[in-house]
Parts: structure tokens; sequence; C-alpha cells
């Protein structure tokens, strides 16, 4: 075995960031050589992640700047708040480190529309050097990128079911309606009441409706999916009280005289080779409950004829393929690894 | 206090049976003076509901046919499997008791969706003996009626969004979309593979998709509310991994020229008045979680104006106001009580 | 009807409080006229509590001093954190008003066992007023009681499982263990990352092993039942991920010579007649989950006959027998009304 | 690489089953060339587990006699019902064949110890030839071993934290007490109605108090590890709404004069080298939401000075560490694999 690759995971105290270390820790081509955190500094990982102990819960957590960063280790993850890595990601590059980054803020090529639902960007620079990390659309391109920024969860969830049926032209573009349920990790680590746990468990609710900021990420993707025509999508989000996972039904029209047999093929052709996206066949239906903690998505479709709709269901694990588990597979690319290392495990059930 | 009214609880061994008896247990106007079951026959109420040991829960499980029913009962609440109940209910009619049927054998008038949906009817001749129990749209009716039968959970749901809008003509009929998710409960009580703790916990999935048989229960009774024009909804239901409640996610369109400010009012006009129905406000969400064990249905409409989409969301106790609650408001109406009568308790949370 | 006592929930932003006016919103004989909160003052009820939306949630939640709320009301519940309690209901003691307090404050008749666990006393003059809220050991004296500390949760729990035998003299009084678990709303309100959605779920965990303030005060109340012989208990509490529910499980030592049938003659003798504690019976368990939302407390008993060791299982609700609802059976007694009055309702499963 | 051993999978319908197949689909030094079920033969993998779609969830489920297992895989994995394990797990042991049977049968070297508690056993002349698998404890016997009885989930739990104290003579062995709560995968995968969703969900039970077959596994091995000395436990056991994971809180009393530090001193010494066995430190407190889905047992030790009570907690994921996980460390062991081979994976959070 050839030498291991030094990474760093750059802001280590939320779900993301515990999900990397997980990930990594068992990879077989990479050390993790420094793990950072602010306001944890100076603890170790195992004490803000006890599922931890052991080898990788004994590292310490530091501050680092980018400097140091680019110093310890050869590969970073940022897995910091908007805005926050824009800077770090920003330092990062330009001391010729390569990072794949698990914010939003290099997933916009559009300056504008970041800025309509994320505020200013401190370095909008660099944005043209990064890559939108989704390996089953744009794997070539990850390849050769020192800038992966890594998808939205819902994003993720949304883009793989829709993507090869807008590509082929096979729905209507406008029409197309997401009502996804994430599990809560996917809201962060941070304390709140409407957090708590008796506040969600045995309750299921609906947030940013029509207004959550994946809507135009996945909007500006499936666009360019779509060769450029526009793409226009409502996404209404909802709270499940689970950990993990998320199941997206979408909701769209098939163009006049295209055939569900049509739908499917386009789904075989996109997928049929692809190691990560599972298409669960006819009559059956995907369950985040059967990708959990596992970086598959799994994808089923079905067909409402009396309404002339066609009806996706996308699940995948929101901190897995919606998050770490898709940038270890993008680290994978871009080092040249493959593509599965360290990500081939099956999901645990129940 | 005037004499209070004997009831009997015809098939006591299910969920909406056992909420029933909670709900009767101290109901102000009425005795639970006879309670029947099939296979547990032989034993106490608190054999098969821990949860009721006490008065309720010492009385006796027994088999009973209708005279039995008619000898020891004034009133009658039918909690049985469909067919079973049409044949039940039929002879109690004809006995001249009244009866709020929780089956779905009485709530089709067209005999023939029932057909396609249910299969043969046993008793097609006492159908048109009942009135579909909505006490928000048919309270008149009701309070005359013999027979009620009692709506499904998703559909009472669904109408009571809906029906307003309709009724005003603010919506177009046939672009409408719900997208479902109900707790276990809803499923009921037999035991199978896909029902266990295990295989639900932590998952969530739909079935039935776009085939379930409330789908055109929801559409007939929409139509009459439009006045007859045809209403198309596409029904796609999910379960969500907790014990009780609705949460409708409601996909529509508004006419041309319609504001949201009518939506609002029709609702406000329809449901001013109505003590089950809540109007949660702008900019808030309803929550199943905030219903739980009440008969109330929370109610809130928002708008994406970019793809000119109404979005309604619709949550209720699947085991009250989608059944054993909405059951006892008919019956409440039916006997002349106060409608709140036995159901005036807020929800339990957390 | 006579007409209704005015009663004040002060501090109501918690879930004692809450609960409090879910039952107190049904109680035939009480008007909630005052509600209080000192960081959501300003307020309604429904923007802390959505689930008590109606009459109850319309009312504001305001900032009052002792002497408003003695103006506003004519009795009152204080749901604050242990200290402030202390003093406030000193206030509305002095002003010749009938308190439940629902804090630790007044619950230890001793002063320096009170401020080993808790620290200094405001106002340990008030302290000797105090009576102990357990109205199946104290009932008569509640009865004539201005001032009643109501207990708490977990020593509800294990008092109600443990006082008749210590009474009677049928267990070692030094060798009891109480393996504790409870619903996370034990745990209160207030945001913390440990009590996060995705801390909790799934998990389970033992916490303030052995080392409880609820240990003194199960201890002091046993030694008081017991004649004043020393009981000693291990207590060791863990965290379900449940919403409400309390399962103690007892273990302790028949006195040499004392059979089974003498412990549950004894549990036979002391609630016989009692409504609100439910003998599950033999070979059967108590489960929190058979009365959720309801103030009963179900005791169950079972014998190691090779360990010769006595096993009590006791299950209630914390939110209710476990704290609001016994709070409301003490005022119920304290006013001369009937002492299920509000609390008349069985619990709500699934 | 050396050539891949072709394993069998023999009675693969249930959760321990399913957990084989997930942990020796990515097992570096294996390969699953059979899988039996009965009443699924002629389905794949993935119609029961559609988590593992993929390579693993093609494979057939097929009935197999003990001389097909044999053709088609060189060491076997039985999880059988007990009964008929012990009549397959003979037959292949005649056969040469080297096997990890997870059942009963073969766990007790004393037969009447056996039958007391099971009845009947097929084949008491195959018993000798059995080792205990627990490597913590036995790993040089099962390095040689050609059948090893895989331990209970309860028992591996409570014989971790217990047999360096009583190895080291510390504790007294006939008072000790293990209040035990495990996930409803524990209970297993056939159709129940106490084992619905809704049945459990929200609520926490006792079963087979004192009463449970796990009870003389623990003490016959822990008298083993005492050196002959009887010990007795009083075991009771109780279901968490979770899906996996065992929490052991167990209560003892240290021999006069023993002090926490040699108690310390006694887990160090056995478990300072294991990669499986985490202490978690002073203060801490181990949670089965810390080892989900890994092999690793977590122990905490707590002291009740007052009483001088030894309070140990011990956690771990019921179907790894509790079943299969440890069914793999011990065919690593029986193959001269690496004993972490497959299972070096940290736990899954949240």
């Amino acid at each position: 075995m050839a030498q291991k690759v030094r990474v760093a995971v750059v802001g280590a105290s939320g779900y993301t960031g515990g999900e990397l270390l997980r990930l990594l820790a068992s990879h077989p081509h990479v050390d993790i050589t420094l793990v950072t955190a602010e306001k944890h500094a100076g603890k170790q990982v195992q004490d803000v992640f006890p599922s931890l102990r052991g080898s990788v819960g004994a590292q310490p957590l530091v501050k680092a700047d980018a400097s140091e960063i680019r110093a310890q280790a050869d590969f970073a993850f940022t897995a910091l708040p908007h805005h926050t890595a824009a800077s770090v990601v920003a330092e990062l590059w330009t001391a010729g480190m390569p990072v794949v980054d698990l914010s939003a803020d290099y997933r916009f090529e559009e300056l504008s529309v970041y800025e309509a639902w994320y505020g200013a960007h401190p370095r909008p620079d660099v944005i043209p050097q990064a890559i939108y990390g989704l390996p089953e659309l744009h794997r070539e391109r990850i390849r050769g990128a020192k800038l992966v920024a890594n998808p939205g969860c819902y994003v993720t969830s949304a883009i793989l079911a829709l993507a090869p049926l807008l590509r082929d032209g096979l729905i209507e573009p406008t029409d197309i309606l997401d009502d996804a349920k994430s599990g809560m990790s996917g809201a962060g680590r941070s304390a709140s009441e409407e957090m708590l746990f008796s506040e969600v468990n045995e309750g299921f609710r609906p947030y940013k409706v029509a207004n959550h900021r994946h809507q135009p990420e996945i909007e500006k993707e499936l666009s360019t999916q779509a060769g450029g025509t526009e793409v226009r999508v409502t996404f209404v989000p909802h709270l499940l009280p689970i950990n993990r996972g998320i199941l997206s039904s979408i909701y769209c029209k098939p163009k006049a005289g295209v055939t569900v047999k049509e739908a499917l093929e386009a789904w075989d052709r996109a997928y049929g080779g692809e190691y990560f996206v599972r298409l669960v066949g006819q009559g059956k239906v995907p369950n985040p409950g059967h990708v959990r903690g596992s970086n598959f998505c799994d994808l089923g479709l079905h067909f409402d004829e009396r309404q002339n709709r066609l009806i996706l269901f996308s699940a995948l694990d929101n901190l897995v393929k919606g998050a770490s588990g898709q940038a270890v597979q993008n680290m994978n690319l871009m080092l040249g690894f493959d593509e599965t290392a360290g990500l081939d495990r099956f999901p645990i059930f129940p």
C-alpha cells in the first residue's frame, strides 16, 4: 500500500464533521492528521463524539488557520458555517490545497443567486474555481478539481431523481414539486428549543415553506442538466422525527407522448453503472430507513395515470450521500482512489 | 342530569374501538353498556387495553348479534372491518337503532365507486339511508340522521382544507395533489412484519401510491362541495414513525385572479365559528404533534408566488378527528347533545 | 353550578406549566384568570403552546408580582424554578393565598437536607406551613392546607410503590434500589445540546448516578412512612427516548418470614379505594405507555424466589401524576372539590 | 491477497442473519457463497432486506441441507431458532465444517441447565465440542475451535462488566442485580401484536421478570470466571423503544476493604489491550446510542458510597457485539484473520 494521504477535518463539532471522522477513520488510503474546532478547541474528539472513542476519538480538537492546516495535511474537508467557510476555503485554495467544502459558499456559479439567499460573499474571486461535487453528474470534472463544492442534502436527493428525466427532455421543466422530508440531524447540532427531543418526537412539521435555500440550488443545477432550459421547482421541506434520512416525493408531468418506460430507461441509462444509486424496481418504494449510514441513494418511480403525473421517490442518508459520504466520494475522485473507497458498506438495518 | 344514553361499542379490539371507549368513558351523557369483540370475546376490556384499566376496563368483551345490541343499548358505534360492518349496520338500522359506522361501507352514495375499491356490498339497499358524517359540512343533515357514515382519516384532513376553496370556486378542481403522512395507528392493530417496531422506527415510506381507497372518497365528497364539478386529486400517503397524527400537505392552483386573501377569507367564513377547526395563522404551520389526543383539525396556508401554487397544511389526530372523536361528535349531533360534549379537551403536548 | 374559582398559573412556559393549563382548561370548577411568564411575557399562551390554541391559548402571558396575582386569582399554582419559587410562594402565602407549589422549595421539613442539595433557602420561615402533597398518603392534612408542596415525579413513583410495604414493616428499610427511567419532558424545556432530538433519540443513558436530588426526597418521606426508621435508597435515574412517562424498577428484600401475599395485601389495603392507583395484577407489568396523559399510577409486583428479592414496578406520567395532575388533585382537596374533578380521563393509547 | 474463504449464512431472514450479511459483505477475507432461508426460499436477499440491495442483495435465498452447505462453503454461521440449530450444527460439525452457532443450543456445558430452560436437546453428544465464544475471555480456546457457541446479547453485556471483578474476587458473588434494557431488534422479527410499532413506541416495559433464560447463561459463565464459586444474579430485562442497543445497569457489592480504584484497575488489566471494549472514564456513562452498528462494548463504573454499592453500566449493540459482530470476531479467531477484520468501523451517530 502506498503512503496514506494526510487529511484535515476543519470544523468537526457538528454532525457532518463527526460523520467525516467516522467515514475517514476506516478509509484505507487516508490518515486524519488534523481536526479543528472553535468552541470545543482543547477537548478531544471523543468529548464531542463519544461514539468515536478509540484511535480517532483520542485526537485533539485544535484551532488552526489555513497555513497550519496546509502544514499538517495534504487534503482538507471544510465543515464550517456558511461565510466562515468561504474565507477559510479561499485561503486553503490559494495555498494550493485541495479542498472539499461542505458549505453552500461555492455551490453557485452566479454570485447574485448566492447573495440573494446567503448574503454577501467574502471571496467571489474564488467561486469560478469550484466544481459542483455531484459525482454521478460531474465525475470527470471532479477528477481534476482542486476545489469541490459539496451539494446540499435535499439537493442531492432531488437532482439524482430528476436530472436524467430533464436531460432527456422527458418532463415539463416548470411544473415540478418536491415534497421533501428530512431527519433531524439535517437541522444541525445547535441547541434550540424547537429542536429539543420533546418538541420534535411524535410530531412532524413543514418549515421554510417554498422558501428554503436549497430550492435555488436545485433549480440552477437542474437547469444546467436540462441544457440551459429554465427549471422551476416548488420545494417544501418537512422535519421527520428520525435521526437520519431524507425522502423526497417528487411530482412532475411527462411531456406529451412520453411513456413511463422511457422514464425508467432514462434512469437505467444514467444509473445502470453507478454503485451508489440503486433503482428499487417496480412496485417498490425507497425508504430512508434502508440507506441509513450508507452512501446509497435509492430511487423509485410510480405513475398516476388518471392525472398523468410521474411520482418519483428518492431516499438517502442526509449525513452520508447528502453530505460527508459524498464529500469522501469526491475526495476519492480528486485523489485518484477507487470511488467507493471507505464507502463500500451496506446500510444499518434496523 | 337527565338519564344517560346507553351506548354499545361494536368491535372494540382495534385502535378506533379503544379510542371510542376512551372518549365515551368520560362523556357526560352516555353509559357504555355493551362492548363487543370477536377474537377477544371472554376477556375484559383491560386485557386488550391496559390503558383503560378501571371502570371501563373491567367491562367484559362479548360476542353479540344485532338483536342483543339492540336490547342492551340505545345507540351503537360500529368499528368493524369493511363488509362485516355493512351487514351488522344494516341489521341495526333495520331494528331502528341509531348508528355511527366507522367503516367505509356507507360512505359512498354511488355503489359502483364503492365496489370498485372495496368489492361487492352486502346491503346496497341501506346505502341511501346514510349521511356522510363530516359535521363541519353536513351538520344539519346529521342532526336528523339515524345512520351516519364516519369519514376516513385522510379524507377528513383533506376535505376540511379544500372544501371551502372548492365551494367558492377559488381553485382549479383537477390539479390537486395531496402528499399525506400518517402515524402508524392509522395502519391498524393486526400483526404483520412490516408494522413491527424495528421495521418502522427510524424509517418513512410511501405506500399505495396514487392507489389508496381514500382517494375516491376525497374526490366524491369534494365534487359534492364543488357543486358537482369533477374534482381530481393525486393522493399519495406515507407512514410516519409516530403513533398518532396526520399531516396533509396539499398543493393546488388558484384560479386566475384569485388572491391568497380570498382563500384565507373562505377559510374564515367556513371555520370562524367552528370549535374543532383551528386556523394557525400566517407564517405558522400545523403539526400533528399539537393536536394529539384531541378532536381539533389545524389548518395553515402558504403561497408559492413564483409557481402560483397554494400550499395547504392540515393536521389532525387520525384516531380522534380522523375516526372516533368525529364519531362522538356525530353522535352528539344525532342525539341533540352539545356538539363538544366529551370532546372539549386540549391536546397532550409533548 | 356554583361560581368558579379563579386560578393563576405562575410560570407557564415550561412543560409542567403547559400541562397545568391543559388540565385546568377543562376543569369543571375553575377559571384560569392569570397566566404568568418571564421570558415570554407579552406573547399569548398559544405562542409557546400551539397545542392550546383556542380559548386558553388566546390568554396573554404577563409578568405579575404577588400582589397582582392575589388581586386576579383566588388560588395559585407556582411552576417556577427552585429558589424563585420559594420567594414568590412565601409572598403569596403571606398574602393569604392558597398555593400548590410544584418546585422542591417547600418539600423538606429539614432545612439542612434542602440546603445540602439545593443551596440556601430564601424563606425558611415559611417551610413549616407546607404540607407534602401526596394525597394517597396525606389526604386529610392536604384538605386543610393553604400551602402544598407538590412532590417530585420520580419521588411519587417510588413512594407509592414502597410506602405501604415500609409502613407495615414488610421490607428491609436500608436495602432498597430504585432503577428509574424517565421520558424527556422530565428534563425540562431549556435548550441544551444534550437534549436535542438527535442526541437523545435511539439512545438511553443514566445520569446523576446515585446523586440525584430526588433521592433525599424519597428517603425522608419513606422514613416518615416507616414511622421514623431510617430508609436508604440507591437511586439511579435514566433518560428514555420518549416524551412522557416514568417506570421505576424497585428492588428490595422482604423481612424474614414475610410472604409475597402479605406484600400484595398491603398494597390492596393501601390502594383498594384509591381511584388514581391501579394494581395491574399478577403476571402483568406496568408500562408508562399505558398511563400517558392521565393521573394514574400503575403498580405491579414480582418476586425473585431464588434471590429472595421483591421487584416492584411503578409507572406514571411524569407531567400528570408526577407533577401537574397531582397538583390539580391537591387543589381539589384543598378547595373541597371532588378529588377527581378535571382528572377523570383515561390515558391516551397508543 | 490470499483466496477468500467461502462462508454460508444459514438462516438469513431474521435480524441477526441480516446483520451477518451486512458485516460479511464488506469483510476483506470472505465471500458469501450461500444464504439459506426456509419461509423465504426462492426470493432474493434484497426482498427481505432492501437495505442490502446490491451485490449481496441479489443473492438467492435457498433451502439447503448440511451436505449442500458443506459443498458450497468452507465456514458456516447458523442463525436458526433454538433446537433447529442444534441438529443442523451437529451435522455440519460431523461433516468437519467449522461453525459459529448464534443459537443457545451449544452454550451450556451442563445439559440439565440447558434442558431446564430450553427443553430436550436433540444432540447432547456434540455439546462437549463447543467453545463459548466470548473472545475477550476465551480467545485462545476459540482460536483452535471448530464449533463456537456465540453468547447471548444480554449475557455478553453483563459478563464483560462483571467478569474481571469476579475473577479478582472483588465483589460479592451472590448479591448481583442486572436491570437490563434492550432495543426491539433483540425481540426478533416475528410478527406479533405486542411488537407492533404503536404498541411499543412511547412505552417501556419489563418482561420475563427474573425469569429470562439469559439468567442461567450469565450465571454459569460468571461462575466459571469466579473459579467455580457460585454466582447468582437477579436479571430483569426491559424493552426500550429503540431499534438497537442494550444498556445493562448492574448493581453489586464490593467485598470488605475493596476500593473503587481496585475495581477500575481490574477493568484496566482486563481490557487495556482490548480493541472492542472501551472504558468510558470517570464521571461518564455508556449509552447504546454511542455504539450503534459497531462491535464495541462501552463500560462505565460508579460508586454509591452511602450504600456501598458498585454500579456498572455496560452498553453494546445487541445485533453486533451482542450477536453477529461477535460471531464474525469469533470467525476471525478461528480462521486466523486479524481479529478486527470487517469490524473496524466506528458507530453511527446520531
